[in-house]
């Protein structure tokens, strides 16, 4: 499919593509980009890397796709150092958990040195780096794939086609929508659960003494690693903030129903959540 | 340990508590009072019952300890019934899933003629009746006894010993902390979950095809039964209001810290809410 493609940097994410693309025959040479030396050194004993270097311009100048692994406060910034090393305009797509200014800002430094088009595969675990990575970890995820308005459909086309080649089942939004559905499906949900456990540590820190496995459930998600989610959080701030918002209004909404004993509506609120969570 | 002791009510509490008491040898005679004639006919037929009646004096004359297995809203109106036909001053006990209200006005409506004290047996499941009931469904569950501070020590200390006998593990609260504990524990945390299945139901109905274990996990208890759901949370309508109240500024305090950018803030709450999780 490819002749060369590039990642950059070998954490959880980026190791697992390489690996799964070498697995799958998606490339003849996967070059990889690593900051430590150690690193380089390391890859150099893997059969799902062709070429390894600590310098950006060497590994990415002839590749014809290029994945951008990084954390997502990092992506912008290797977007800039990036530009001035590319000379086939290749496409450019990232793994960032939020979409909209990194691809807005990406695009914009890349200039017309590079065609970026967004990426956010729906996988990845509390396990982090090369050493848990595997070929399968996208198979059956969602990917969701981001371009703009202006984004060249031939891009799109190809970013599409790597990650379903890759197993994942792809989904198409705006980078903005993107944001908006992630802040609601996975973002929101996160705060609230850490706020309910916020809330109890503070207010019932017995609470483990009676609580059955409804509790436990509805805070699992709550044990996840805080620096990671602070991350998380100030990246897609706007539409979290909105999206708490609208939780808000629905919790008044409950809230007015208990306190105005109006048991109808108390009723219908309980069977709309029933029904949503019965079709997940 | 007992001469009588009768169940009012052979739903899957009653029931189980029956058939617990005979498997553990805690009475010589077992009553148990059912409205209806095929319930009564049907407890003619089982080893755990020894005499059954629809006359809910005739079964409750001679006890020494009187468990109310009803219906949260039907308990204090037993109590009010029983009253003239009690003799011996028995201990009454009941297995609401709130207290306040029904711990006070049951020892009211028996007067001098018997002793009450809460129980809050946590335990039971979706399914319910006669035909679901198991001995062992007490043992290792959390149960709440809600002496008043008037109640007789001997009568709280019977009761106590009753459950312990049964397999629970008895804890002692006053009946107004019990429903502010289990507010916190049990009916905020399924306010919440359905609350946010409403809220996604109404503004991603897509969501499922985006979700992950998280979303899944967070919203499980938005599954339960709605009617069901209904009668506790008007039950302990004013503590779940509280703690709604509480719930709400602890979700504020997040919102602010996201929309000041205060990452120290929002780091120390996520914090707060895993090391709770992590004690679970």
């Amino acid at each position: 499919m490819f002749k060369n493609i590039t990642v950059v940097a070998p954490g959880l994410l980026g190791s697992s593509i390489a690996m799964a693309a070498r697995q799958r025959g998606l490339a003849e040479r996967i070059s990889i980009y690593a900051r430590r030396e150690e690193s380089v050194e390391q890859l150099k004993h893997v059969d799902w890397c062709d070429h390894a270097a600590s310098n950006l311009g060497e590994v990415c100048r002839t590749a014809e796709l290029i994945i951008l692994c990084a954390p997502v406060e990092r992506i912008i910034s290797l977007a800039k150092s990036l530009a001035p090393e590319l000379e086939n305009n290749p496409i450019v797509t990232d793994v960032g958990s939020v979409k909209g200014e990194i691809v807005r800002l990406c695009q914009h430094n890349l200039g017309d040195k590079g065609r970026f088009v967004g990426s956010h595969p729906m996988a990845g675990s509390e396990k982090t780096g090369m050493e848990n990575a595997t070929p399968d970890l996208f198979v059956e995820r969602v990917c969701f794939v981001t371009p703009q308005e202006t984004t060249a459909s031939k891009a799109t086309e190809t970013v599409v086609a790597f990650w379903k080649a890759l197993g994942s089942k792809v989904t198409l939004e705006t980078p903005d929508k993107h944001d908006e559905i992630v802040a609601m499906v996975s973002h929101l949900p996160h705060i609230v659960a850490a706020t309910l456990a916020a809330f109890l540590s503070e207010n019932c820190p017995r609470a483990g003494s009676f609580c059955g496995d409804g509790l436990k459930d509805t805070t699992r998600i709550a044990a996840g690693d805080p620096t990671l989610w602070r991350e998380i959080i100030v990246q897609n701030r706007s539409e979290i903030l909105r999206s708490i918002r609208s939780f808000q209004d629905q919790l008044q909404e409950f809230s007015a129903a208990i306190a105005n004993g109006s048991e109808y509506d108390l009723l219908q609120l309980l069977n709309d959540g029933k029904r949503f969570r019965d079709k997940l």
